[in-house]
């Protein structure tokens, strides 16, 4: 079988051309060499962020190895390269953690937002066991073009605020919780099933697609759009 | 094989002296002949209420032949004999019914309760897309001994509830909406996963058990009790 | 109990106002009466579109009979009234429908959004299997600001859609296809774990919320926005 | 990202006074040093306990650090602050703890529901396979305002009590037995499907849920009412 | 193709000899034609008892057109020809039906266990929700040589009675309940989890197949056998 | 929305000039007139065979409407037409049908192989409680280049038959069984579990599928190859 | 709380002479301590054997220590003591493993038969892809009185073995194989839907349940019985 | 029990002779020791291919001490031995990885095929996120008599090869993915559903079933075959 780097990857270097979004590189289940011949392959396109998602420790200390100046969000398991996100442009992302233990998957997703070019603003600890505490931030959901709830257990947070704002409402599931929780099922069906139209669902723990799903619907309009 | 009564059914007419409520009729699976001759049998024992449940139109003719002065509340698919609850006695039950659909569920539980001795309220289409709609309702709430939520969908109601007051929660989830609410699960695991603690879950569309279970919490305290 | 329409449900008439889109009467679980007395009580109310989903055909005939000029889509189960969409503004929503099975629900998706006020096109039998019907349609897929796409089976297309364009992709999985289809939860998984980002995946067969989400990602920005 | 408590947490301090309970402290999820710098700002809060639970020996240490006199119940992984319970009121509330293994579910319950002021006894290892075992104690069962059973594999003991006392039972599953027990659906199941009504079921392993609904259900009655 | 019963059906007419119980006739999927086919094959074969489960009426009908003097079961689904069932051997199988509902399937394994040459005795409506009924069968209990358990919502049934004798438990569960009963999973779990040991789990529903299992274990021992 | 075929389909007749094998309609979740349509879109096509699957008989009267000779398999609910299949080429096609009631879904396999091109037989009713009854045919097992098995309940067949011969074999797992058989989810894992590797899985129920991947790898080999 | 023994467990010392079996000690979920304490307890009444299940090394030193003659089988995670089973009685029980990776529950399966007195053979490694495997052991299958069939992955060989003898057999599951086989589902699906009547199941890798339920059925007859 | 090899394996060593492929051997679940003794027993048999499947470190070890020139390929868990394939017969076989995760199946596959005597082929990191990386190997894939298609996440890979090429697809969901890819259910479920026929599937991460299964295909043809 052929070595090196085609021997076990075939970088899509135009997905940013073609998408507008660059491709990320999702780090389970590849090893860290394999991992770190990637992040050498990209040293040379400092052009495009770069996203290493779900990132072990040993994975982040390859990358670092092979580009030093990375960024690296430890909570998240993330890292991009190069270090500073672009200007941001279009409109406002809010992301909402639910609880504490939410807050890796909420952070992935407001780190990803901000490398894809988003104004992106976090606000934790907002379950609706105290509904004072989602209320408290109308102000701000109301200025959001999409808002990201991350939430496990029940799930309720992504339907009470599709119901109080215009704006989408990306919903996150996470597998926090535990017996019927059934690592992240209970808040995944609820929120497909939420009671107030507007949410988008994408999969359990995945910070990262909820970011890059936000960047795009807050994405800046063409000149002369509507 | 024997025939009559004792072929097919043993009834527990113990059970109101040792338990303090009456044995129910679960008609699903019966055949009308069944049910009206177990109709037939409790005509000589007015003293004590029995509920026919999960009562199809066949089964509630069956059961009217025989006690013709039953109580029908064809909604719940429910009889009740003799037909006039008992004076009501402990404390007030609260019923919700997030949405319309979710009301033979809800009117399940309230009649049950009210048969069992209990005053109940139900209050309609409260579901959290509309928070203004609960929270229009907070006084009746906070008087209640225990409140019973019936909601399909995302569940999301008993969390937001549960939160809400200090009385407990009986959650009833329905098999309202369609695909992935896969007949009731989203909301089942949505209540046991609430993330507001003080819910009680009881079995999809078992409106007769939610009415039950409040009838027993807010079920009078013995004299010189706290 | 109470009579009339306070009886079974309670119309969240501000949700227009509040949150810029009307709430829907969703009419599975409701009787045809209670449907009737809700159409009753809207035609005061033509200021805002009220859409009836899920309309079985005597929900439909009890609609008709109060709004008779309703516009009724018969494959989709839909009702709108008024009936003339409003005039287009924001994005373009494109919608494809897999294949003519997942034809009902793609079209509930498209009503919706022109009667939430987009322009919306819809394309059918755009299949995986013949990869050449997919890129067909690049240039119109190009131009939308939002891409619904509808399948059942394996629900492939919403992956190869979202490789292929910038703009956010809402994937609605339909119960079409049978034995490990498991009424839908094959596509549903399968887009949930959409190996291309920019996937955000509602409930099964939910045309309505699918439509609705588009509209609202593609919504006019307000003057001065970018 | 904002740094300290505000970072990652919002405690609802109110909730005692909202609600008549406080909240509590779910470590799961998150890092010892969150934990430590929530422990630290109850401190000059000592007029509501505050349960932390789910505390790993790591979380427990952070905390114990913090608040060097909390009480902490190493088998049910529960920390307690201030140490003391308050004065019991309100009814008695019985634990049963099928088998051996359900005991760290069963003390957690417990614990529970004394530190939220009840008086709490706990009874061990009275599964069905040998009925004289809960026989026996049908005295004090019948004493006890509400009754938790904790138990996994068949958690048949939540009906067979049922059967026998007239006030509610709190049903937790646990996670107790093997193969197709499937870390506790197969008593959770059960436990919903009760043949005997009056079963309020509460999340898998959820002891501190179970004993919060108990502490509820058994609380003392306001003056004047019955 | 080829046409008449080879081209449907090989019938293992030798079974009996091979293995001392005959082939039964599951009618569940066959067409009535199919079914009056190999009933008039069988005619000529009445030395070997012949059972036709899960015979809908037209299949009845047609078998009955075949063999006027079959005996039918309509409460089970069950027909039997020759129509008398052999003098019984071997020891006693008691069938214990926890509720009415669970009538079907607990008749279907009674007539089986008898057709097989077994003596058996059936006794319905003994749930745990009232322990007094089983418990007053207790001497009937302690003379079986296996006991048939049909039981549907939590199971708990096979679990108590397995506890309380020395014999073998044929669990069936039975698809009554519903909601989270999903179709019969629930006791089907409960039943796999029993936590008195000596419970033999069969298909949900299926008398038949408790049937004949009771029947293998009660047979008699060959002479000079232990 | 426009009227007419290409409202609703998009046929893609080049398929069976790209991949060898034309594209079959799937009639489930078509309106006949749907169907109607495009077998008279078909009429001018002779050169290449169509299969129409699950075809109700509304669906096979609409299409006999249009093509009046097509050849109907009442029992496969399958049409084909033109209606005598191709010349048979390549290797043998056997498929074996465990028991009768899978006989529909082994039909629509044999069929498909047939009009594909192959050589197909049929055998019915080979169940492993009878293992003779499959040894029985080893000769012809043999002699095949593909073996495909039609099985419910325990799907045993598939491995067994796998054990025996060098060929591979296609298994398509039934719905027939009830209780714990699910809908076929019994037979499809127990396939996919096959303790003798060379077993290939098709969707439950899937007879077509089957018959065309058995096509597929019995094709005849081009000139030259081994 | 309470201090020793009676705080954590009940032993059901009389179950050997009320069910003619003793109790075993499932050690899974107990601490090291706790079984120590119990075994402890045992030294006292060595008139009875006792089993100690699924006991890790650290259980398995903590038994030794107060047992230290017990019968230690390493491979089932087993103890036993007194160490020597009883003379066997009744009929012969024979034991066979699908595969190696079966043998774990297979020797649970085989000891647990001797200790409760009956004669045991085990068989390992015959699944079906062989079928002369099991065929060669014919004549030891149809010389026992009950047959265990352990087996992973499709669990083919209970349906297998069920069709070739007269005696019932045991089918225990285990959690062998990987992906679909979803830790011992798909072999408990399948032996639930074994095609051969006769088949009792038992839960997943419940080697211990299985040679119970064997033992019983497999009893001596009492003087005089058939 | 016995001692020695015949104590817990049985090797099948006619079944390269009956079957045309030799038995390989299931690391998982037996110890090192049994392993080495399996291969010092083969050792005097080099007259088939031996593979070890899922082999830990701990197992490879023990192999290689036996069969110290055994081919190890420790990314696919997998030896062989004698170590050098076969030369190839046959047609050939393409085996595709989505993505560089699934590249251990990908590669088990690969060896299988080769050292059960076909040619192969491995192109890595072809999802279809990026269709142009998939269509730039059409030549390759329509040279080849069978294509495998190893995919975790959506599973889409296979549906858009076999909607390319004549040749049937052999594929193997893999656990790569999180959150509701429920450890490859989720590719599990597309693949059965396939838009496209001709999609054969094993089960989850069975590189060598799959491969296995894709030598069969590739057979060469006995001479005058067609």
């Amino acid at each position: 079988m052929p070595d090196g780097l085609e021997s076990f990857a075939n970088l899509d270097l135009g997905r940013a051309a073609r998408r507008g979004y660059p491709e990320a590189v999702y780090c389970e289940g590849k090893t860290p060499e394999q991992v770190a011949a990637i992040a050498s392959a990209l040293r040379a396109r400092p052009d495009a962020v770069t996203l290493f998602t779900r990132a072990a420790p040993a994975h982040a200390k390859a990358i670092l190895n092979e580009l030093p100046d990375a960024h690296h969000d430890t909570d998240a398991g993330l890292l991009a390269w190069p270090p500073v996100p672009p200007e941001p442009a279009g409109g406002l992302v809010v992301v909402l953690a639910a609880g504490t233990s939410d807050l890796p998957v909420a952070r992935e997703a407001t780190q990803t937002a901000r490398y894809l070019g988003r104004a992106a603003e976090l606000v934790v600890d907002v379950g609706v066991a105290g509904l004072h505490r989602v209320l408290g931030h109308l102000d701000l959901l109301r200025r959001a073009r999409v808002v990201v709830v991350a939430a496990g257990m029940d799930g309720a947070l992504a339907s009470v605020v599709a119901g109080l704002v215009a704006a989408p409402v990306v919903a996150v599931p996470t597998s926090v919780g535990y017996g019927a929780a059934f690592g992240g099922l209970a808040p995944l069906l609820a929120m497909l099933n939420a009671c107030a139209p507007g949410v988008a669902v994408v999969n359990i723990d995945n910070g990262y697609g909820a970011g890059h799903l936000a960047a795009q619907i807050a994405a800046p309009r063409p000149a002369g759009d509507t």
